[in-house]
């Protein structure tokens, strides 16, 4: 089965190299009957722009989105929704040098390893221009999901060393578009824009860490064994260009703690039940539990440098590579809208999956 | 779509509770003509009991696979491969206190809000007893895996604080199972042995990390944009009990990495081109490289203690709950031949997808 | 992806070889809180047993199903259900001169033509003996059809040149199983069965026709554009062993139909609105429309006959077989309950799917 | 799961309402490497347009199909085939007076009887109109299959009661298109445009069969036991608009058949083994047996009629409708380069899919 449609009951397919005619997708199983705000769409995916924040590059990619199918009258229609963004401002020359080379940390040689072919043109189906086309079909999933009273919000906690530990319950989160670095504490915000100027200037480029929280999720998501809300969860983060790794709740630090610190007592909450704490990151055997939904993800540091990187060529010579084009020095930022739009084509699945659960 | 079925041309259906009748599964897409050593099956399924290792539980589960179909004078047919394992030794007495009660940390009660009851004798489906049946799909798998010159290992490089930092290329990979605790150097391997029985003297649990490495994987495994090689390996860990983060190569190390440090230089090898390092983890743009694939899993402190918890009833009254039966205080030794099962369902699957790939 | 698995929602996986361990299946998706009467299920499958009718062969298999899981004090759990019927009485000796010979009319050659190797015994997994476990899966969900007032029946409509042309509402569908050939009209079941009679005392054997009626089905099941109602109903009957044909309301007859005489007007029923007449077989535009379903399935006549047959070997040359074992005259008496299996699996299916069209 | 995307690796999903801004599709899974002819989809597409005959509607559909992605230099990369086609010459005003009536044998109720709402310009979604989708997917498939050689054609055999009977191979195949009717019988095709002619002018429709074959099939496609290569192919016929029934072979003739009539003998054929006759239709057991594939297709009358026709409205008030707007009397001829491409979609999905079968 080929790799690119996303999803059981709300499924996006994507299409689309970053320097051919455009780049597009279908959401198909989005419900009949919701209102359909477009506008708000664009506006998501506005937030992805290249250029959109002064760190970012300075490409202006218009990125208009058009709904081509299954909205009528503003109200989906229960067909699918078919849109493109057609290819614009792309600089196809920059990229004549990589047609026999491979970039370090790049999957040009690995795309020909597959298919014994590849479009070099911007890197082509690998960019990361495809993200456009799952925060169009994430912005879609969030208003299904608004709908039933759930919000996706993601922001920038980490980039180098530069981290924020407040918790997410106090920091705004309404503010994380306001920030160039998608950082909603100001001063974390500003220590990283300095780190990512202070690594731009020296060519090189950095890491960065997002943290996303899922609020007012029922509770009853997910479907184990396999597809598992965290587990679907985990592979539509991987997914991301420059994902290395994915945490719930207390991640990678739970390794070092006793259970009996690790587990979130259950409380009364009202006429529900509900747990004290959250170590679990809103998710118990792989079922949401209706408490927030807390994941991070780490990018790796953006593989094109604006300074010379030694490399082969298809004929296995030596050669020396510098970055041409515009690139992110940190690839983070950019990414938050990605790693909400994703969060919302899971969640959008696994509401509609859980209708079949019962009698 | 119901979530007991995992891959897509080579994909185990498993069912099955923990105190019920049996566990079992089929798996389907299993190439016809490949030799099938059920013996060795039968080995990689004895390396999981409970009991397998001192520092388990002390329970005798039998585990007996039986074959049912699929495999014919010891070769595969083709068609689907049903196994069962019938349920022994279940005490289902121990969790009559059960039924009421929610244990903190296990998804007993996720699970009733999923589905309005459940089997709360020994976890019911979602006890750890499940990943018996991935065990056996995977034994298979690395059988079809083996024919191709892939190979799989796994080892305990964490617990709580003790972490195991030495490359695994130094490492003695074929004397995991040797070890109780499932980590192939021995000082190691008795310091967090020496912990686990700390722990455990306390009553109390302690979480664990998992190492992986897959090694002759070919290149250009991986069907981007969604079911990127790591995508679905990130998926199969996070599908496991207890898991709580995954990270591939340098994982969460790389958010503070510069990229000309990360980037990992392309090299000539032979008369192929591989990577000089190899901080991506073999995988470049959701694609194997040809190099080895390496991976870290996260696992949470076993919830179930044996001491008091307090936790609440279903009208929400408060109850303490004691851990009765018997439960490891880690859950990393024993999750070791999941992690590789795991991981050769999802290679043994891109291996079959990857025959599509070109005309 | 391989082919042993029915259905998106409520999904069968089979598995077995007629002359293996056992057969079995994986029902995944049946919800949560079903009341399920296993009783009831052995006694649909007793429906199919060879030697259920005075006029199909002499086996006496026991066709008993154990359910393994998903059932708990006699309600569905949400979790898979795993049953297994053991194979029995298997004459394997009867088989053995079919290890290097092709049986007209079989798929003993294509097998091996696909996977390379077969399981020549009792036809192995090309067998009708699997179809057994589709009417363990089809009698599950018949108790979630029949829980949202869905009833679904069959019956032999035709044998040979005779046919029953009263229409169904005319029949006492209640009475199908009290008849040896399935056909719920005294007179005509006696003409078949006397036709039977008639082939089978000359060696041969003769093809049939099944109807089959699905009432109360609730309009909007169906998702166009390709998983059209009847369009999966089609494939469920044609991925059962036999068939070559199948029709839905006029069927063929509407070739030379004018649409004046075909279009079924719409009228007012009661509160809601309806058609006068169902030339369509209550499906439009591959959606439900909640007239009944109507359709036809042709099966041709059994291949293994009792009389030599002309057929060549492994390396060519001729040779002359004839039916050992036992074997039906005539497919269709015993087919029926496996027409009804796969329309109410399908039917299952779509019930459940159609939970996700709405916002 | 959603019903628009059709088969498993080799893998259309469609979009589009007949009036709305355009249907497109994406071909997932067509292999890297191979030749696109894309001026020969167009070709094709050009065989089903509205006007393309004669005898079918005026409208003059420009059907122009755009392809945004996939091809790179004239060869599939391996990547997704994104495509669409703007709508032109579109009526909505023809349409206004269905805003709130029911088409009698047309989906208009069903639809929203399914979703709550449609789009009722044109029929939306269920018009037609989709089905040149279909074509350019299946054009695509074809290309993939004739590099393997294998070839499928189909034509007009029947119109109402004009039936053409004459073995295909002893018609001109190559001549179909050449043909009005699609009936490469020059006298069959006449007497058919002739009862074409007549129906048009008393303002009504009728019904039509189409046959077809595909031929340089290898042994060994399909996939039992669910998704057996005619049952595959039925649901593929089934999903077009207005079929209500479809055979294999001997089809529902085989009913009044003996097994020592129908039975095909195993022949050698040079040095493998074929059958002397073909009343199977090419597949066996649900697997291709290497003889061609021979099928037929009935499709009712088109239930749009130049006449006026009692119905209801959405308050179950009593209207008389009469059709506006262009319409085909006889839907056959337009549906001969449907039905080629859906069996070409099937047909390139298996061959894939077969590359699994062996270890």
């Amino acid at each position: 089965m080929p790799g690119n449609t996303f999803g059981q009951l709300f499924r996006l397919t994507s299409f689309g190299e970053s320097h051919g005619a455009a780049i597009g997708g279908v959401v198909d199983g989005c419900p009949a009957g919701l209102r359909m705000d477009t506008a708000q769409v664009q506006a998501e995916l506005d937030r992805r722009r290249p250029g959109s924040t002064p760190l970012g590059t300075s490409r202006k990619e218009e990125d208009r989105v058009e709904f081509l199918s299954g909205i009528f009258n503003g109200e989906t229609l229960g067909t699918p929704i078919g849109f493109i963004l057609r290819n614009q401002d792309a600089r196809s020359d920059d990229y004549g040098h990589l047609q026999d080379s491979f970039r370090p940390g790049h999957a040009d040689l690995a795309w020909e390893q597959k298919y014994g072919l590849r479009d070099h043109r911007g890197g082509g189906r690998a960019s990361a221009r495809e993200t456009a086309v799952r925060v169009v079909g994430g912005a879609i999933a969030r208003q299904l999901l608004a709908a039933h009273g759930v919000q996706v919000r993601a922001w920038v906690s980490q980039v180098g060393a530069e981290r924020l530990l407040i918790p997410y319950q106090e920091l705004e989160l309404d503010q994380v578009y306001a920030s160039a670095v998608r950082c909603p504490h100001p001063e974390a915000a500003q220590r990283m824009a300095d780190l990512i100027g202070l690594v731009r200037g020296q060519g090189d480029t950095i890491g960065g860490r997002i943290s996303c929280v899922a609020q007012g999720v029922p509770a009853g998501l997910g479907e184990p064994v396999f597809d598992k809300l965290h587990a679907d969860l985990g592979k539509a983060m991987f997914s991301i260009n420059a994902v290395k790794g994915v945490q719930f709740g207390t991640g990678f630090d739970a390794i070092a703690m006793r259970g009996s610190e690790h587990n979130d007592a259950f409380v009364r909450k009202g006429a529900s039940i509900g747990t004290a704490t959250n170590r679990s990151g809103g998710v118990l055997g792989g079922i949401s539990n209706g408490e927030d939904i807390l994941f991070d993800v780490a990018f790796k540091p953006v593989s094109t440098l604006m300074r010379g990187q030694r490399s082969v060529d298809r004929q296995g010579g030596e050669v020396v590579l510098e970055g041409k084009g515009r690139h992110d020095p940190c690839v983070a930022p950019r990414a938050v809208p990605v790693v909400e739009a994703m969060a919302c084509l899971v969640l959008a699945d696994h509401l509609l999956r859980q209708r079949a659960a019962r009698a």
